[in-house]
C-alpha cells in the first residue's frame, strides 16, 4: 500500500433515508430537514435525502416530499433518492428539479428481495429496467443498489457471480454506476478484495460503490481492503445511523465520520470539513436523545499538535 | 491480498489486566478467577492475567498475588504478567510457577512515560534492561511493550525511528517479542503498514506484536494492515475492555471476540472456540452490569447457513 497523497475518495452520506429509515420514533420534519442542510453545508457531493416508499410500510418517510421540498441544499451537492418502483418515480418526479440522482435498490439473494419488496429478483429487476429507462428520460443519473452482495442472513453464502450478473442488467439498462450492500455485516477483507477485483474485470465502466454495515466492528477494514482494490466511492451514515433492525442491537452502517477520520488520516481527500461533520452527528444524537455508537462524535478527530 | 488457508495468528489476551485496571470499580476477585479460568479454557494460547503494579496507584489490581495463585490455567497456556519495575519483580518472582512471561513496558514518549510512571525513557530502560536479565535467569521469556508507538495525545507525532531505537535496546536486553501499543488510538493503517514494513527491517529476529486500540473506529483495519506487512501477532481485549480514559467514554482495546470473528472469516486460525470467547464477553458485562462496545457479542459470529 502506497500512502496516497490527497486522491479523491467520493462519499455518499445515506443518513437521511437509510438511518432514519431504521428510527423506531418518527423524527419531525423540521429537525430532519434541518439535519440535511448541515449535511448538506459539510464539503461532500453526494447526499440520499429521504425515499418514496409508501408511507404505510415506512411512517418514517411520509414526509419525503415536504423534506426534499423544503431542504436547501446547495447546488454541489448531488442529491440521491432511491426510488423502490414505478409509482416512487411518478411521486418523485412532481419534484424533479430537487434532485439528480436517483438509485435503484433490489436483493441478491430471493429471499431476503422477497422478504423486502415482495417480489421475484427477475421481477424486480424487470420493474427496475423500465423505472431506469423514465429516468434517464427525464436527465437523471442512475445507480444501481444491491443488498445483501456479500452475505444473506437467510441463505447464508451469496455467489459473487449470481451479484455480478444482476449488477451487469442494472448497468445495460442505463445505471453509471452500482453500490453493492453489506447489508447484515457479513463481509469480511478477504472477501471484499476478491469481491472488487473480480467486479473491476466483470463490469469495466461502471462505478464501483461499496456500502459496508459494521455489524461486526469489520467497517472500516472492510473499506480498507475496497481501497486496495481501487475502489473511490463509499455511501456511509452520519452517527453511524441504520442498519438493518435484525440482529437487535446491532450497529449500523459504518460512520460516516469514522470513515472521513481515516481516510484523511490515509492521506485521502474527501472534500469534507470532518469537524462540521462530527457537529452533525452530535446534533442528530441530541434529535434523538440517545448516544450512537460512531467513535469519532466521542474521541474527537486525531490532534497531531505537537509539543506538551 | 491471497486469502490465508489457516494460516495461524497469535492472539494474547490481556483483558484481565489492560481492561481491568480501567474499570473504575473494583472487581471482586471472585469474579476475576472465574473470568480468568473461561478465557484459558477458550483455546487462547497467551493470557496476561494481571500485573504487579503499587495497589496505591491501581487498586484494582492490589489482588495480583491471589488471582495469580488461584486461577486454574491449562498447562499450554502461557501466562504473562507485566512488571513495572524490580520490586514488581520480586513480587511475582514469590509465585514464580504460576508464569511464564513477563511484559516490560515503556512509552514511545517523554511526555507520557513521564506521566505514566515518573522516569525518562533512559532511566525507564536502565531499569528494564535490569528486570530482562534477572527475568532471563529465572527461565521467564520476556516481552517488551512500548506505548504510544504511533502517536502520543500530548507529544502528537512520535517518529518511528525513535520506537525502533527503543525496541533494539529492549530486544538487545533479551526480550524475544516487542508489542507496539496504538495506546489511544491514533494510528491509521497506511501509518501501520509502513511502520511494521520498516520495523521488520530495524529488528530481524524479534516476534513483533501490534497492540490497537479502536479509539475512533479503525481497530480492525489497523489489524488488517497489519496483517498484510506479515504481522501475526495481536494483543487484544474481551468484549473491547479497557484503553486510556482519556478521552471520557472512548471505546478500549480492540475486542478479541470481533478479531478472532474477522481473522476466522479471512481463513486465518487462532485455535480458539469463538462461540467460548463471545461468551466469556457476554459473563463480563454481566460482572461489570453494563453493555460493552464490541460488535460480535451483539451480533453473534457470522452464520453462513444455507437453505432459507
Amino acid at each position: 500500500m502506497t500512502a496516497p497523497t490527497g486522491e479523491h475518495v467520493k462519499i455518499r452520506e445515506v443518513g437521511p433515508r437509510d438511518g432514519f429509515q431504521n428510527e423506531p420514533e418518527v423524527i419531525a420534519t423540521d429537525d430532519k430537514v434541518r439535519l440535511v442542510e448541515m449535511l448538506a453545508r459539510t464539503g461532500l457531493r453526494r447526499l440520499e435525502v429521504t425515499s418514496f416508499v409508501r408511507p404505510d410500510v415506512i411512517p418514517q418517510l411520509a414526509d419525503a416530499a415536504e423534506v426534499l421540498r423544503r431542504a436547501r441544499i446547495p447546488e454541489e451537492v448531488a442529491v440521491t433518492v432511491p426510488i423502490p418502483n414505478e409509482r416512487g418515480l411518478d411521486n418523485a418526479l412532481a419534484l424533479r428539479d430537487r434532485f439528480q440522482e436517483v438509485n435503484l435498490f433490489l436483493s441478491a439473494s430471493e429471499t431476503h428481495n422477497r422478504k423486502n419488496v415482495n417480489r421475484s429478483i427477475e421481477e424486480s429487476l424487470n420493474g427496475l429496467e423500465r423505472v431506469i429507462g423514465r429516468a434517464l428520460a427525464e436527465g437523471l443519473r442512475a445507480e444501481g443498489v444491491i443488498s445483501v452482495s456479500f452475505g444473506c442472513p437467510y441463505e447464508g453464502h451469496v455467489p459473487a457471480e449470481r451479484v455480478f450478473a444482476i449488477a451487469e442488467r442494472l448497468a445495460a439498462a442505463g445505471c453509471e454506476e452500482v453500490a453493492f450492500g453489506d447489508t447484515t455485516g457479513m463481509a469480511n477483507p478477504a472477501q471484499v478484495r476478491a469481491f472488487f477485483d473480480a467486479a473491476r474485470e466483470r463490469l469495466p465502466g461502471v462505478e464501483l460503490t461499496a456500502h459496508f454495515h459494521n455489524t461486526r466492528g469489520q467497517g472500516l477494514a472492510n473499506v480498507l481492503a475496497a481501497l486496495e482494490s481501487g475502489v473511490r466511492s463509499f455511501e456511509s451514515s452520519f452517527g453511524e445511523l441504520g442498519g438493518c433492525p435484525v440482529p437487535r442491537g446491532a450497529t449500523g452502517n459504518i460512520a460516516s465520520e469514522d470513515l472521513v477520520s481515516m481516510l484523511h488520516e490515509m492521506g485521502y481527500s474527501s472534500g469534507i470539513d470532518l469537524e462540521a461533520l462530527v457537529e452533525c452527528a452530535r446534533e442528530v444524537q441530541r434529535v434523538l436523545g440517545r448516544a450512537l455508537s460512531g467513535h469519532v462524535v466521542v474521541a474527537g478527530p486525531v490532534d497531531w499538535h505537537e509539543g506538551g
